[in-house]
């Protein structure tokens, strides 16, 4: 298994994906909590570039980026639960929608939340779009993937979970759960798995997190 | 094999990198090229969502997003010239790169030659500083990932060609070759692979197409 270690805070959702998926796998860690107010000289180091979590340090090597450390959880450790499913079609449709969640649906979600005016208003128009396509593509599911958690379920979480209390902590009412029943019936089902529940943290913290941030 | 297709534009340095990871790999495709300035509805049934090249189609299922592409292509034609290294460390350093191509580097080369006057002025200042990292990154070296072209060697072709031709195409002079050394000899050093060169459309070509369209 050798030496991991996860720098990470708890009030991202990027590094909770990666406590998550540690966990499906059975790996044990050791948690380098970061102040969100603060980029420690450990962080600068190990992530140089972007100096943000998570960052995942094996045997002292440093890899970034949450889907890149997803995929390398996922190639590392292959005895564990896998995360992304073995067809090659199935691995594109699993990156297609995480590429989908992280670079069109969550950028609008921090827009709509704790961006300018113009900012909030362009998301008020494009967020539910996005969210309509994605909440079409979970219809009927259980998991993303069938009948067990897998990548896009842990890679869903800044939607699934994170927006609402980044909406209550902003005062942003619009985007209700009954506007996308299928993302709604998604988010549930993701909490009943007792790894993903046991790792969100409680959201009147999150809340408060996000008000004390922005 | 299978059936495959690639609806393509040539003048799409992301279209372009699936023409030289599927002659790598020795797969005969046929390309259906689109018109640049019209979706055509065969792109549009294809990739609904994001209506945009690259799409390979195999055997009628559609996998889009060059990224996802060229990993989709990579998994399914294993006999084939390896893209991506096997060690799972090298894998996640050769994804970093290419998101940091993509979802950095990229979009300020288009700002700067292509957006507002703002968004140009904030692009003179940022592009500049992502270059030198990416620079960094390639000195004293062949290919990125060793003495064969690779992963992020044809991911970078909007950086090492596309980018010369853009700023011709929009009169902007900064950026030259000498302030980024080691990425004009990884430029030149891409142009010994034949399969590379033979699929690069000649830049006076390039150019006037970027003239029109913007």
């Amino acid at each position: 298994m050798g030496d991991v270690k996860l720098i990470g805070i708890w009030v991202s959702p990027f590094s909770t994906r990666i406590e998550i998926a540690l966990k499906l796998k059975g790996i044990e860690y050791e948690l380098i909590e970061q102040n969100p107010f603060d980029k420690s000289p450990t962080l600068v180091k190990y992530n140089p570039i972007h100096k943000k979590v998570p960052v995942l340090l094996h045997n002292g090597k440093a890899i970034v980026e949450s889907l890149v450390i997803l995929e390398y959880i996922d190639e590392t450790w292959k005895e564990g639960t896998p995360l992304l499913p073995k067809d090659p079609y199935q691995r594109a449709v699993a990156r297609f929608w995480a590429k989908f969640i992280d670079e069109k649906c969550f950028p609008e979600i921090q827009k709509l939340c704790f961006g300018s005016k113009q900012e909030k208003e362009k998301a008020r128009d494009e967020l539910p779009k996005l969210l309509k396509i994605l909440d079409n593509e979970v219809k009927d599911k259980k998991f993303f993937g069938g009948d067990t958690v897998g990548f896009v379920d842990i890679v869903s979480i800044p939607i699934t979970y994170w927006r609402g209390a980044m909406q209550e902590a902003a005062n942003v009412e619009v985007l209700t759960n009954d506007e996308f029943p299928n993302i709604s019936a998604w988010a549930e089902e993701l909490q009943t798995c007792s790894i993903i529940k046991e790792n969100l943290p409680p959201r009147e913290k999150l809340v408060g997190a996000f008000r004390a941030l922005f």
